[in-house]
């Protein structure tokens, strides 16, 4: 872990939008419809694909203009995560880091709450916190992604 | 006005913190902190700067990694903006667009709900919808900036 004046390699963050009642798709044909937005990526949750004919989004990408919004269904066994985003109209801030321990210590150090630990699942290393100001960041490792799904 | 298949010409968006309570020079401080923000751009509420010693800020731009946040003070007489991000936990996402008419028309054809009609002031052009899912959008002239104002 690195100390805590070190950088954290912080490479930048996309909001990510998280939509209950499994709308995710909803959400991305309106985006389509609304501001032209384009899919340039689309990860499906790889536990659930075998299960539901419907795929829960893990993670859908889409670019409007030259910027990208991530959309994701909220998982059921994400209360967690729910909780911390009910307050933040479903939008977090997705911060992409190298070193996932020292991003977290240094924005708590700085204020943040934790409300996720950092843990390692099918969407990669990462955890969370709310910062002072009512926004939640997911603080993930670079290049950690889940494996593609087949659409 | 642009007919609703036509291009609405929108440039890309950043996310906007709207900060209650004059806290936005905080929030700036703690985002350098937390996450190595680097501030590239202030403008304070003109109108303000004469009346007041600690200028509103209109918008604080922070560059984190590769990613811009907007930070603002919420303004006393944005009654109407702020409780549109009440439930977005101070989130919303600033759009630019070439034509903000024809962007707020097709936005709402696809489902949005004006929550800010277009309107033209200090912050330049811009409009309000809240899309179905939640999030706020304004939808901002392209290169509408409020004057530089000494900080």
């Amino acid at each position: 872990m690195a100390d805590e004046t070190a950088t954290t390699g912080l490479l930048g963050f996309k909001p990510q939008l998280v939509v209950p009642g499994m709308n995710a798709e909803a959400a991305v044909q309106f985006y389509k419809a609304a501001f032209g937005a384009k899919e340039v990526r689309r990860v499906a949750h790889p536990k659930r694909k075998a299960e539901q004919e419907l795929p829960l989004i893990l993670s859908a990408e889409l670019k409007i203009g030259s910027s990208f919004l991530l959309v994701s269904d909220r998982f059921d066994d994400a209360g967690e995560d729910g909780s911390a985003v009910a307050s933040g109209g479903g939008i977090l801030l997705r911060l992409e880091a190298e070193d996932v321990d020292a991003a977290m210590k240094k924005a708590v150090t700085a204020g943040a709450e934790i409300v996720g630990q950092v843990t390692e699942d099918e969407d990669g290393v990462h955890g969370k916190v709310r910062d002072p100001f009512g926004v939640v960041w997911a603080i993930a490792a670079v290049g950690k992604k889940c494996p593609e799904a087949e659409a």
